[in-house]
Order: C-alpha cells, then sequence, then structure tokens
C-alpha cells in the first residue's frame, strides 16, 4: 500500500510518498480502506520530532480516517466487510490501510459524505471528552473556545450549542469570527484586536468563562484563568503558546477553580473506547440528524501532505484539512 | 455573650475576648449556644489579617462548632430547641452563640462527645468535598495527604482507608507518622528525611498518587505534578508553601492530570448545605458506627484563645486543638 512517511524531521517538504506492507487486522481490529485521513497539528509536531508515537504504533503520521472496512480480525462483533466507517487512530492514518481496534470505530454518519466523516473522530473525541466528560459544561454555562476556526474548535462551538451553553470564541481575523457566529458563537473576540479577558467579563456581567478550551498553554495561563468563572475549568489541549508559566495558585484558590491538562492519543485503547462509545450515544444522533456536521475547509490528494501541511501551520483556513486516496476506492 | 475578637491585627496575643450581643436567628437560621469551637489554620490567617470574611458575616473567627440548638428562626425544619450539634459557619464561631443556616447542621454523632463534636464540620467537609466529591478517590486508587498528622489529614486518611483506597502521607516527625499509621495511612514519609516524590514512585511501583491532597500550594506545586499518577488529580487546599510557583504544562498533559485549588469558607450557603447533605449521607453513618473518629489533641478554655494558636502554629499536635465554653453549659 501507499502510505505518507517521515524518513527524518523537519518541514513539510519531508513528508514522503511510499510503498509500506498492507497492516493485517489483529484479534479485536478491523481495517479499513482508506477514503480520507485527517490532517491534526499534531500530526505536524510528530514531522518535526516533537511528538513520537505511542510505544508499539505506527511511525506513520495520521490519527483518524474514513473509509470502508475491507478485513476483520478474530472477535470483532458489530462489524462487517464493506460498512463504511471513520475511526480514531494512535497513528498510521496517512496510508491506504489501516488496522484499528474495533472500540475505536464509527459508522459514517447519515447525511456525512464518506470523505468528510474524515474529520471527525479525532474532533469529536477530544471536543467530547475533554469539554463534557471531564470539564462537565452544563447548559447555561459559558464555554471559551480558543481558535474557534480550527477544526476543534467549529465543533466545539456547535456541541456547546446543542446542549444549550453560551459559546465565546477568540480568532484571528472577521472572517474566521464571521464563521464561528454562523456555527452559533455568541461571543466573539478578535485576539488583535481586543483582549479575551476584558471581552469575556464585559460579555458575562464580570462573570467569565465556566469552561476553557485552550490550545495555547503557557502564553495563555494567566490570562485564562483570569477569565475563569467561580468554579470554572480550564483544560489545556494544545501548548501552541509554550509549555511553562507561572501559576498563581491563590488566584485559583479564590475561584476554585481547575486546570486541567489532557491529550487523547497516549489513552489506552479502552478509555479510547470509553469515549467513542459515548460520542456515539450522545454525538452521532446530532450527525445523524443534521443538527451538527463537520466543517471541512479543504482536500488534497494524497500526495499533497506537504502543501497541506504548510497551509495547517499558515492557519489560514476554517474547519478541517484532510487527505484523499481516491486510488483506494 | 462572650466571644474571641480581633481588635488589631496581629499575633496570637490579639485575640481579646470581649463582650458582644448575642446574635438572633433569622429566617432558616439555628442559634446554636457554643460548647466548643474548631480552631482551623484559616483563623491564624484571619488574626494576621490575610483572610477577611466573606462580606456580610462576622468579623469574629471561627468556621465550625458544637453545642445545643437554643433558639429556631422562622422555617427551620428537622431542628428542635435542644438538639445537640455541630456546624459548618462562615465566621463567628469563637463566641457562646452564633448563628447558622439550618443547612450547615449537622447532629453530633452517636459516640462522639459534645466537645469533640466541634472538631468534625469543618475537616469533614472539606475532606468530603475535595478528596471525593471534586478528585473523586476511587477505591484502589492511592492518595497522598501532606500534613497526614494534622485535622484535616487524621480525617482524610480515615475516610480513604473506609472507600478502599490507599493512603501515603508525609509529616515532619516519627511521632506523627506512627498517629498516621495508627488510623491506617500504608505509606509514611518523613519529609524531613526523604523525598515524598521518590517515596511514592517505590511504593506504587512507578504509578504514583493518584488523588494528592496538599496544603503547601507553591513549594510542592512540581514535586506535587511529579508524584501524580496518570489521570491523577492535585487538589491544593492550603498555601503553607507560598502562592506562586511555575507550572510544567507539557507535565501535566503528558499525565492528563489536573490541578485544583478550592476552599470552604467563601462558598455560598446552598453549595455548604449541599456539602453537608453528603457528609451527613456517607460520613455520619461512619462516625455513628465509630469506624472513623474525631482526633482531637487538646482543648483550651475559649480565653485561652492566643495560647491555642501559638501552639497551633507550632505544630507540635496530632489532630485538632478545640476551644470550650463551659460557662455556656
Amino acid at each position: 500500500m501507499r502510505a505518507i512517511t517521515i524518513p527524518t524531521f523537519g518541514g513539510p517538504e519531508v513528508l514522503t510518498p511510499a510503498e509500506m506492507p498492507t497492516p493485517e487486522p489483529r484479534e479485536g481490529e478491523v481495517r479499513i480502506r482508506v477514503a480520507a485521513s485527517g490532517i491534526n497539528r499534531a500530526d505536524l509536531l510528530q514531522r518535526q520530532g516533537f511528538y513520537p508515537p505511542p510505544p508499539g504504533e505506527s511511525e506513520v503520521p495520521g490519527l483518524e480516517v474514513s473509509g470502508v472496512i475491507d478485513a476483520l480480525g478474530e472477535g470483532v462483533p458489530g462489524w462487517a466487510v464493506g460498512d463504511e466507517v471513520c475511526a480514531l487512530l494512535a497513528g498510521g492514518g496517512y496510508a491506504q490501510y489501516v488496522t484499528v481496534p474495533a472500540g475505536q470505530v464509527l459508522p459514517v454518519p447519515a447525511g456525512v459524505d464518506l470523505v468528510s466523516a474524515a474529520a471527525l473522530p479525532e474532533v469529536v473525541c477530544t471536543v467530547w471528552s475533554n469539554v463534557f466528560l471531564t470539564a462537565n459544561l452544563q447548559p447555561g454555562e459559558t464555554l471559551l473556545v480558543h481558535g474557534g476556526s480550527s477544526g476543534i474548535g467549529t465543533m466545539a462551538i456547535q456541541l456547546a450549542r446543542e446542549v444549550g451553553a453560551r459559546v465565546a470564541v477568540t480568532a484571528g481575523t472577521s472572517a474566521k469570527l464571521a464563521a464561528c457566529a454562523e456555527l452559533g458563537a455568541e461571543i466573539l473576540v478578535n485576539y488583535r484586536e481586543a483582549d479575551f479577558v476584558e471581552a469575556l467579563r464585559t460579555a458575562t456581567n464580570g462573570e467569565g468563562a465556566d469552561v476553557i478550551l485552550d490550545n495555547m498553554g503557557a502564553k495563555y495561563l494567566s490570562r485564562n484563568i483570569e477569565a475563569l468563572a467561580t468554579a470554572g475549568r480550564l483544560v489545556i489541549i494544545g501548548m501552541q503558546g509554550g509549555t511553562r508559566a507561572e501559576l498563581d495558585i491563590a488566584r485559583l484558590l479564590t475561584k476554585r477553580a481547575a486546570v486541567i491538562a489532557t491529550s487523547l492519543r497516549a489513552r489506552p485503547p479502552a478509555e479510547k473506547a470509553t469515549i467513542v462509545a459515548a460520542v456515539r450515544e450522545h454525538v452521532w444522533p446530532l450527525l445523524d440528524a443534521g443538527r451538527v456536521r463537520p466543517i471541512v475547509q479543504a482536500s488534497y490528494p494524497a500526495e499533497q501532505a506537504a502543501r497541506a501541511h504548510e497551509d495547517l501551520a499558515a492557519s489560514g483556513h476554517i474547519g478541517k484539512l484532510l487527505l484523499t486516496w481516491p486510488e483506494s476506492r
């Protein structure tokens, strides 16, 4: 099979199409003939050598795919060859075929095309596990999403709105903010022009955000805590603004607040399966009904992975970028 | 009535017995004729001017008492004049009489004497709300308690052991560690002689603590995170080691861990009532059955409050220190 590999760490140009052995599904796994591979910021870090795959996982990047099941390992109830699916991976998604534990597989929702379904697993599982399972966002609460127009952001807005929460976002252009508004965000902050702490305070009568989904890490730590409401929860899932910052514990204590940092990839398959099952129960009906949808900016033929990585790094997009494998269909 | 007041901020010597008007219970409140007042480290901070009472609350220190209900406001079902009780207060406990919302009142447990019951409300509510409601300690998990021989510590050990968790403690003398062991702590670390991170690692096969109950704040932040297990929860309830420290977000993210800082006193009465109700449901049966007990080092006549504060600050004690008001019985 063809795959996009990382022979040496570096810029987008190191991404190299190559022939590799097609993987065989082990017990409890399915094999998917890939239609599309979702691109995540983590893939860029892995390409640069900053984010090695978990032990035992493929060195090929790619944390999510959509496609068609073409083989089953032993002991896989509930799935059949020919099923159109998408899946959350620990790696290996930039390839024509991938094997994955059956507990990390989801059906393609009604009304979502096979390619676009590759935009769902990582984003939906990340948002659901962090914003809902970990931070326990409640109806009537306010969620602040940094990078509201990202793949994660566009899904977080939609899901929070569905549970009856109010959504605030930051983004760097008015076009991105307009896209967030269209998805249901009510408080729009252009971080190039305004201080999000002050904007949140004004928009919430001084209360602040009950939950913050953050991708900046150190750079925003103290301002995020400032923007939190009493009993607020800051969930850090990215560190684009650095990894170390001073924590004002007294401020945190006064607010009775929590700082949580998590990632999805390193979790053991049993935990991923729990998250996938929760997502299938709570989010899939919303996708089936068309109330929530994947936001895809562009799809690139897989051999143009380098260009896709450049575009993701440039952050001009709204929603997700995908790689497609038309020849495998 | 007599009360212990803080006319000016300063050392223990500023604590001054004085005559004050006896408070009248408002709607939803009971008045308690106080038998004993629990002493908490927060009282020392308040005396020094670092911990003002919440707006509208008494300037008299004291966050918990035991005694006998001697008057009821309007709308107080479930309590009667003459009931022996203890109560969680927002302040005002160093006095012969105190009024308190009925939702913050608990019966004196069977087998606990009226004076010793003053050792329970703050400690039990703090431990239950933080270790169980917030950090969700589970059977089989490991809890690390800093200051294991304190009032909080001695209760945390007993309650964690009751739910089937394993308990590690730090303390500064072998006598304190022996007291912790007698209450059920299994991993004993003399912080003057050993590094708790290393000791935890050795005792848990490298896994670390699932929950840490911390009273040190900044001084221990980075070592606490180091000592956390995957998906661990650090709950900071005191800042005896300072308020600001560098947070290594990447380390936190790798562990998928949470840093939570909380306090009980500033919570609104409705939240306190929720905690008190949970405590009555889950902890009171253990106290009634004698499986868990208040650990009281000493009781001082209320006019010796200054000496009691000196002794608490010197940290030679194991468990709680109380003030008694024999003349009010």
